[in-house]
């Protein structure tokens, strides 16, 4: 199942599912043994909704592998299943999800994908926020799991005048847990801060892809700079060091959401695929 | 203590304080044995911040009594405590609150009342919001708290054609739980649904003051108007029979949220706090 476009073969078919959650409840997205995790409630929600034998269930694919306690509002996930299980389901299968589902996740669509669709590697991009509260008596209870409380005012011109080295195509290392054999390279797409409403600022985060911890770290930073413990130019010294430094704190997962993921017009979805796969695979030279 | 702007003469002071809560994991405002409740959580951390003895700790008197599972942005509380107490604890009581209280109650600040406050009888006006999801595929699990997913489309044009009605003074009794000596007219200062967000309406609603459970019940029969199965002018015939009618359905409580209490300028406290208990215990006429 892993060329992208081909599970017809097998009397299979591709199903793109879009979704979110609360992440507060979930240990992350990926499955883990005795742990609740939404890619476990998920799989076995849909495996009795097609009435398939399991566990086992028909393995999803996700565009973000969110960790413990980040949130989603536009995950995007595919899974290849028996086209006849799906041919019987389709016309309920939205409704009876949203029955068998705890109230922490929803799929809000699920249908058959366009050829050449696979969630992670078709996608040309993927959009973050991160909210946070830097007035405490503007602190909302209500919005406490997915808001962090700062404590101090940030200075958000500050936070973007250094937010702009980041743009564009950079080794991120500085910014990332390193795995064998991946590259670290990424294309930061758009990084800003903006007031969303009095006491709240928001980070609006877009790039290609993001490395495990990336825009948590960069936050750490970007609050560091904004509450006037660095220099906005620090910001571009950690980057081009290329490796991790302890002076970075990564942010809390709570206040942290998957808001989009963007793919390319139907008929460039596998050739996008096929040319990620490429890419994160080559060690990068420059 | 019963008389605003007099707890001075017993070494008292009165203090305001302006607090917020989500009311998921309370048993509603008001102290009842063995269950969490807000006005318990408050008090004690109030009487520890002030070095008081307790409990039974100083009795916190508040503007909007909400039920089991409704939230507030915009409550008021006043409470009578000893002057020295309070001397001593002024200056860092905010903070030292911030830290005793549970991350689901926040108290942004607290002070000295102006003369003749009283945090209920003094109020003007309260007012509400009700939010509710009318669009299966937008259903938010991070807002799922404070939100009501009410699965059916909402015409909004119908129920504030519906809402009309209810403006104004009226005998609000079809929409109240009655109480022996108690008044059941109120005045509805304004009272709409708007779309704030793809999905999500949101009903403001001001008055004097509520009787119990009189904002859900009246959202529970502007939904039965949205939705279609009742007509506008249906509401008008409900609010003129006087009498709770079993066909209007107390809609749920976690969507409510308290959300201002107003209050006239410091020289008139006094004058409305003793306005208001008279009127609230007469039994009305018309």
């Amino acid at each position: 199942m892993d060329e992208p476009g081909q599970p017809e073969l097998a009397g299979l078919v591709r199903l793109r599912l879009d979704l979110g959650y609360d992440g507060s409840g979930f240990h992350g997205w990926a499955s883990q043994p005795g742990l609740r995790t939404v890619q476990q409630v998920i799989e076995e929600a849909l495996g009795r909704v097609l009435g398939l034998p399991g566990p086992p269930w028909p393995a999803l694919t996700v565009a973000g592998r969110t960790d413990s306690g980040v949130h989603a509002r536009g995950q995007v996930a595919h899974v290849d299943v028996p086209a006849d299980a799906w041919a019987q389901a389709a016309a309920v299968a939205v409704r009876r999800l949203g029955r068998l589902l705890p109230d922490d996740v929803r799929i809000w669509s699920i249908g058959l994908a366009e050829v050449g669709f696979d969630a992670r590697f078709s996608a040309l991009w993927r959009r973050y926020s991160y909210r946070v509260c830097d007035d405490p008596v503007l602190e909302d209870p209500l919005r406490r799991r997915d808001t962090l409380w700062y404590g101090r005012r940030l200075d958000l011109d500050r936070m973007n005048e250094a937010a702009g080295v980041c743009l564009g195509e950079h080794d991120f290392a500085a910014f990332c847990r390193r795995r064998e054999g991946a590259t670290t390279v990424r294309t930061v797409i758009w990084l800003d801060w903006a007031r969303a409403e009095p006491g709240v600022c928001v980070a609006t985060v877009t790039a290609d892809a993001f490395c495990h911890n990336m825009v948590r770290a960069l936050t750490g930073a970007l609050l560091s700079v904004g509450d006037g413990s660095r220099s906005p130019a620090w910001l571009g010294e950690i980057l081009e060091a290329r490796r991790r430094d302890p002076a970075v704190r990564v942010a809390p997962a709570h206040p942290l959401c998957l808001e989009e993921v963007g793919y390319p017009p139907a008929a460039d979805l596998a050739a996008r695929a096929a040319s990620t796969r490429r890419m994160r695979e080559l060690p990068h030279a420059g």
